[in-house]
């Protein structure tokens, strides 16, 4: 029987701080944290080849379970050797557990109290999350999913077939498309949410963290009884913390979480900015050190110094793809939009001290031609600069800390840096 | 003054027929003909990056004229340092002459006849033209374009702007892209044209030939006297032979084009498929056969074939990457339409006897869950294993003439392919 290879060693921590520089061990790689995960949501990072994807420096793609489940199903994805074989990348790779997006469909109800989840509000937008927005109307009176103690259903974006989520099927799911990082599945409740929903929602995250991880365990036993192969203790499940914004409720989430069996945590939720670097650390300040901490769906360039600071190991957002594809490009001083008429005859590079594929090999002015003409290499080549910039971010803090330099470095950063 | 780095040299032929086997050398490095030049429209070989052009054997790309001065205009080209520095592609280059898409725009009308010149025709395709549907019954009462002795006057699809083309003036924005290989300014008239329009079209094109050609000598005497190091002799002007599906205009037209001092020649024309090859056999057998002739928008797996053994050493066409972005994939047995449902479940590669970077690491199934998932990474998976598959073909019907077994060869290949 396979040893466990899942593994997280600290090499430096940043002194009087909670973060850190260490090294999760997977059992397809290793990876150097503090990373920032890059987002395939449909088993394709959005425009990328798996080597444009490498080449940029990523070492680990994170996958939406929600997507891969209605499509291609997860029984495809298993039949095809797993996400890694399937979308031929070897590197590490991550699902999260379907909750957020599953939620995030429309408005969540539960007995005590209505929560406005919202596609409209500002912190999911509904290209990545996969819902068009002229299908937010349709069924259970506008509210797409309907949540109970046992799981949640929904119906699906793609067809409006009524399907269902619950812990168990989360994991037996995530088992399937067998990536090296799996989460347990949670409710994300909204920041408008009662404090009375939020505490009948994170009771509600605790039970569900402890029959996905029955479920992760059960699952294991009968693999290695069947003498499968296929995740023999490969897989490391992540529990969520949740709590909202609000210091008790964040503290007892982490308390909870922490006792349980889990390889290494998820922090969950929608933070407004202010509150974020604080709920990180009131969770990181209790979570066991020796354990990877994942902060979920975060990656504004300030809030990634502040989720570093706080203790959190490793970050996926969409954000750095999303405004690619929108023209709207990352540099030291902040981003440029594309598309401003006087970067049609710019023909410098992007950034003129990036060492990104885009930045040294192509100019301003043919990424201003690319996108007015709405060509797909536009998607492309903006994809992997500002992925680049996200990931080499990250690396150039995780050196900084090992430097000892990590609030010199936050600080010059921040300062050059233009926020908008 | 540097020596004309243009040249062709013949180094086989077919036994019997008028195919040959050469090496075209341009300013940016040889072509290997017969060869299948790849369309890059926008000077972008659509969902591609340069190294993927490359890798997957491209020798030449041919960018469009018309598209080029709509958008970003050809003095930014030149002011990015032409074409090749613009879209970073350092092989050899073609631009065609605008003509062909200004006269796609609609309907051409001359004094003599109404050329119902068709969008909706056959033979061009709204999406590649760059002619949105919805857009044709602008101006010029339900016209595009309006043509006279002099050039054709148009309205951008981009902006409704009227512009003008002329020989003169597509000469001198082919001169500022600066494209390797360049064509004279063509009418090119549709199949059901009457004959005495036919006529007229014919003699309006090769006067057109002798003002694109006096235009060329011209800008290259001017860019000698300025010392500019740009297009010093460098650029090959190609005359265009037309004259539609008629034996006499064409011959006609092929010893008039002949006569002129072009570097090769452009076969130009909308061919009904059971006239193409008795069309080039006409031409081919008067074309001097020493400059090297290219096959206009001709991409048809059979068509390869037929043109090149009659005598066409260079072809390009936009129906590899339009039907890869359609999920029409070719294989050596026929096209498969990818999001057939039984490929969801088809783990083996797209081709297994198909060396392309798609057919060695991504499966069937994954393909057709990248269409489904309407994925950017579908088009660009697909262009690759479509041009592939063009580029490969034409470059296995080369060494079929080299050993002196294309005959052999075509009927092998066709007998296995099924046509539709």
């Amino acid at each position: 029987m396979a040893e466990k290879s899942f593994k997280f060693k600290i090499a430096k921590e940043i002194p009087g701080a909670l973060g850190r520089v260490g090294t999760i061990t997977t059992p397809h790689g290793e990876i150097q944290t503090p990373a920032f995960v890059v987002v395939g949501t449909k088993a394709t990072v959005k425009a990328l080849t798996p080597e444009q994807i490498k080449d940029l420096g990523t070492q680990v793609v994170l996958a939406n379970t929600y997507h891969l489940f209605l499509e291609p199903g997860e029984k495809i994805v298993a039949e095809a050797g797993g996400l890694h074989k399937f979308m031929n990348w070897s590197g590490p790779t991550m699902t999260d557990s379907g909750g957020f997006q599953v939620f995030s469909l429309g408005v969540a109800y539960g007995e005590v109290g209505v929560t406005k989840f919202a596609v409209e509000g500002k912190t999911i937008e509904s290209t990545e999350v996969g819902l068009p927005r002229d299908e937010q109307s349709e069924s259970y009176g506008g509210k797409l999913a309907k949540i109970d103690d046992d799981g949640v259903t929904f119906r699906s974006h793609l067809d409006g077939s009524e399907l269902r989520l619950t812990p168990e099927r989360s994991i037996e799911i995530q088992h399937q498309i067998g990536a090296d990082i799996i989460f347990a599945f949670d409710e994300c409740t909204a920041p408008s949410a009662s404090l009375d929903y939020q505490k009948e929602a994170l009771e509600r995250t605790h039970q569900w963290a402890q029959r996905s991880l029955k479920e992760h365990q059960r699952l294991n036993v009968q693999a290695r009884q069947n003498f499968s192969e296929k995740n023999l203790g490969g897989q490391a499940l992540y529990g969520i913390v949740q709590g909202g914004r609000h210091q008790d409720l964040r503290e007892q989430s982490a308390k909870f979480i922490a006792s349980l069996d889990f390889d290494g945590f998820g922090i969950g939720g929608s933070f407004d900015k202010a509150d974020m670097g604080t709920a990180v650390h009131w969770v990181n300040s209790i979570l066991p050190v020796n354990k990877p901490r994942h902060l979920l769906g975060i990656g504004a360039v300030e809030d990634l110094f502040i989720g570093i600071e706080n203790g959190a190991d490793t970050f996926d957002c969409v954000t750095p793809t999303r405004e690619a594809r929108n023209g709207s490009l990352y540099t030291l001083t902040g981003r440029i939009n594309i598309l401003n008429a006087k970067f049609r005859t710019d023909f410098s590079p992007l950034d003129p001290t990036c060492a990104c594929y885009t930045c040294q090999n192509f100019t301003r002015a043919y990424l201003a031609h690319l996108f007015r003409a709405k060509e797909m290499l536009a998607s492309t080549l903006a994809s992997i600069h500002n992925l680049y910039f996200f990931v080499n971010l990250v690396k150039n803090i995780r050196q900084s800390i090992i430097e000892e330099k990590f609030f010199e470095f936050k600080e010059q950063f921040l300062s050059n840096y233009h926020h908008d």
